[in-house]
């Protein structure tokens, strides 16, 4: 028996493998299962392709629910959206919390295991889309989120609409978000100089990242990293774990539809030091905390402080993380937490306006891949290439030296010394060039590795934006509303937008200026290597 | 009827392919065609192999002659070391030049055309030795001339007792020199602190070589470059062309035994730097000036002196060709020269003196081989992939700054600006790198070729101080005489190695002090090339 679907919104197919349905039409389904949002099946013209799930309603006897089977365990704060979002993974990994949250045993896992806290979903930081709906792909959510963090991806985003249903952003603009907001959740988007911004921070703080240590439990049966974490505003240390950085990181990308959360660094060290593969993450984390701190929103969420705040008490951290966990202002509810600017915005200003930045961050991942390309290989022939040349010209002056020794002429003792000092600051300079790229050109790769997060990040915020402003286009009947709604919606977005430039141009400033100048003490430090050897051949002048 | 020889001094054999022969013994010849000094026949014994062609005389008739042919057209002058000395070129080109003298057209040639004047043999400076007897192996004295420069020589040289004998030394010590020596021509050898050496120049001088201009001739039917020297002690400005180098470097060969003459520039350019050959040649032939100059016996010598100081008048010139040409204190008349110290040598120390440079100089030529391969090496790799290195940054750099400058932001102008002016910053150092080895390594290079060559001539000149000393092992009879004419050419020798080794410790420094500072001023344009870049994010904080 054919399986058939009501469809609840227009959808105009845009790209190869879609098709048209229209609203209160009724679709064929090919199978009821979703492939990252999308089913298959034919529409009443009998044209066969992808179409958004989250359009649809399957209609089966007299029972109306969403696709994904988890209705049952859903509780109550999330019934007011659970039918526009199905895949915001929020259901799948509320419930998985839920069974296991008695025996907390996952938190005690080596830090690199792949236990279910891991398993959040990345939402709206990875594409291609993934949401692991745990009926459908169980098991899978882990390594697909590293395959989609370690490859481009602005651009590739297929799955336009999903990601607008998914983030909530839909559900809001049709007025079927709602929820209780503490004066303390309210966040502000005013107008500055560059356009919509988000609130200045009023109280700004940074946080030191320690070098990991080694810590035990179970009498030394388990052993795990830790990173002491010292946030400037308490001024305490606390301990994590990279599996609390990723619990952490699952619970913001859920919470805040529009803004980008930065990618933690790769769990698995790859390339040419594996070998400091902590310290690398660590760099990673530093830059991952730098831009945590510094983004007005994200550095005060409940989570974070919680995360940054919360002692060596279990207690009192597993009942943040259970209130974390149960947050209700995620997704379509974090747009009921912003207060926007009082003056309206050109809707039309707003459409150029995003779509001149998505031609930027194109540009900018494509440009930034041949960037980390080209000082990858620099710094790669600077270790192999350039170290090799200089120290075989400095073998080279050492032979020459030694050649000359076996003449006994003292007069020539000096000029001998002299050369072979030479030949000792060639091979010096050597090291120095194959020491050089860990001083500063990785840290512009790792600079990069975080831009490129938030490059993957931004084609599903956009998609958010743009999904509202073609609601409000599709239906004008509840133009009021729905128009104020998308405002909130595209300021919020112009907000996170703005926030990306200006920490892009601070980051981008400091990396280079430091990197300048740690360029520029190399080349002091070999000039004065060269200064030293060349002082050698005035000793018996 | 086969050909017989009388063999005039005992010759043991130490090489696979030379036979030993006894004084007086009667040889067969297989031909009577010598090859590089050596003839081919069977002992008395029934051995067969190469013996010395010099230890033998050909028994024809009545009529006792040397072998190459050349007695019609020899001269008085020389006839008291003829017999001895038969493969110096002396004979072969005197008489290639008396046939040629009325029309001195060869003068007019191309300058580096191979004309016969050019076909001067290297004598000692060439090795395996050369010397080309017209008769045996007319023209191909050139080709090979530069074959035997272009590779490794040191330890090579098969051909001992022949050097000993073509040098004149041989014929020296057996007291057949004879000529008439005016003060003038004198040469000291003084007892130094560090052992005997050439009396020092009482008139040093120095001479500049200007870039060479292109001059013609007959009308502008015929072309050539001339170069302007210039010596300090005149300050008068003469043309010469290479080929009157060449000429110099034929008659100075000839005429010094134990002296190193510096090898002259090769004539055509190989490498990298093949459009730039004149102005490498004339670093060469400025190298090449300075060891004349700065060598206290070649600088004083007639032909060098004429060479330097005759002008544009030809008939003058002609005329001191020609005197040149017809010196008769060449070879073994050289030897008569000198005046040793009072001092007598222990021939003991002087074997082991020898000994010990003759390690050295093995030692110097393989080491400087490694060098020249480094430094050409890291020069190739300086132009081309250093300089792609840096240059594939910065354009990296400058594409990065592009996709900043899509984003409107006006707090980030500053910011493209920098970046991309960073980007220039690395492109200009790229070329810093693929300029830099033309300013500093090349010219070690060309220090080394110009060493390459004296170690080349050292062999020979080693050998026939060996020669004279196994002669006086072997002939106790007339200890006084042959003692006193061995002390002279050890004299020469000690003085010549002398020499080297200060020439070599003074040129290697100074080169090495240049190159240093080269380098020290290279790295300092790359920083503040660098700082310029930084201070371009300083413009808009």
């Amino acid at each position: 028996m054919a399986l058939k679907a009501k469809v609840l919104y227009d959808f105009h197919s845009e790209n190869p493998g879609e098709i048209s349905i229209a609203e209160n039409e009724v679709v064929t389904l090919f199978s009821e299962e979703e492939l990252e949002g999308w089913l298959e099946g034919e529409n009443s013209r009998g044209e066969a392709g992808l179409f958004p799930a989250s359009y649809v309603e399957i209609i089966r006897d007299h029972i109306t629910s969403n696709n994904n089977g988890f209705s049952l365990t859903q509780t109550k704060v999330q019934t007011s959206y659970t039918s526009s979002q199905p895949h915001r993974g929020f259901g799948a990994d509320s419930s998985s919390f839920h069974t296991s949250q008695d025996s907390d045993d996952d938190w005690d896992d080596e830090w690199d295991d792949s236990s279910p806290v891991a398993n959040v979903p990345q939402g709206l930081g990875s594409s291609p889309p993934l949401h692991p709906v745990a009926t459908s792909l169980p098991g899978r959510g882990s390594s697909q989120q590293q395959q989609a963090k370690s490859s481009a991806t602005v651009g590739r985003n297929l799955n336009r609409f999903s990601t607008f249903v998914k983030s909530g952003g839909e559900a809001f603009l049709l007025g079927e978000a709602s929820a209780f907001v503490k004066d303390g959740d309210r966040i502000c988007v005013v107008m500055g100089k560059h356009g919509p911004e988000w609130q200045e921070d009023p109280y700004p703080f940074t946080c030191t990242i320690d070098d990991p240590t080694k810590q035990t439990k179970f009498k030394g049966m388990k052993s795990y990293m830790s990173y002491g974490l010292t946030p400037t505003h308490t001024n305490v240390q606390v301990n994590r774990r990279y599996k609390h950085f990723d619990w952490l990181y699952g619970r913001l990308v859920e919470r805040f539809p529009v803004i980008s959360v930065p990618h933690l660094p790769e769990k698995q060290a790859t390339g040419r030091f594996e070998e400091d593969f902590l310290s690398k993450r660590r760099k990673g984390l530093i830059w991952w905390m730098n831009h945590m701190t510094s983004h007005p929103v994200l550095a005060h969420c409940d989570v974070f402080q919680h995360f940054l705040t919360c002692g060596a008490d279990e207690k009192a951290w597993k009942q943040g993380k259970r209130k974390a966990e149960r947050d209700e202002l995620v997704g379509a509810n974090f747009f009921l937490t912003i207060s926007p600017p009082a003056v309206p915005l050109d809707l039309q200003e707003v459409e150029s306006k995003i779509e001149g930045f998505k031609t930027f961050t194109k540009k900018m991942d494509e440009n930034i891949v041949v960037v980390n390309t080209s000082i990858n290989e620099f710094g790669r022939k600077q270790i192999s290439g350039f170290k090799k040349e200089y120290q075989k010209v400095g073998q080279s002056f050492k032979l020459l030296a030694q050649a000359f020794e076996l003449d006994q002429q003292v007069y020539s003792v000096g000029l001998n010394k002299a050369i072979s000092y030479t030949g000792e600051a060639y091979e010096a300079i050597g090291e120095y060039f194959a020491d050089q790229p860990r001083q500063d050109l990785d840290l512009i790769s790792d600079l990069l590795d975080i831009y490129k997060g938030h490059l993957a990040n931004f084609p599903d915020i956009i998609h958010v934006q743009k999904g509202a402003l073609t609601k409000v286009k599709d239906c004008p009947k509840k133009e009021g509303e729905l128009h104020d709604r998308c405002n909130i919606i595209s300021f919020a977005t112009l907000a996170e937008i703005q926030h990306f430039h200006r920490t892009r141009v601070r980051d981008f400033r400091s990396q280079m200026q430091y990197h300048l100048r740690q360029q520029i003490s190399f080349f002091q430090k070999i000039t004065a290597k060269l200064e030293d050897a060349l002082q050698r051949y005035d000793d018996d002048q």
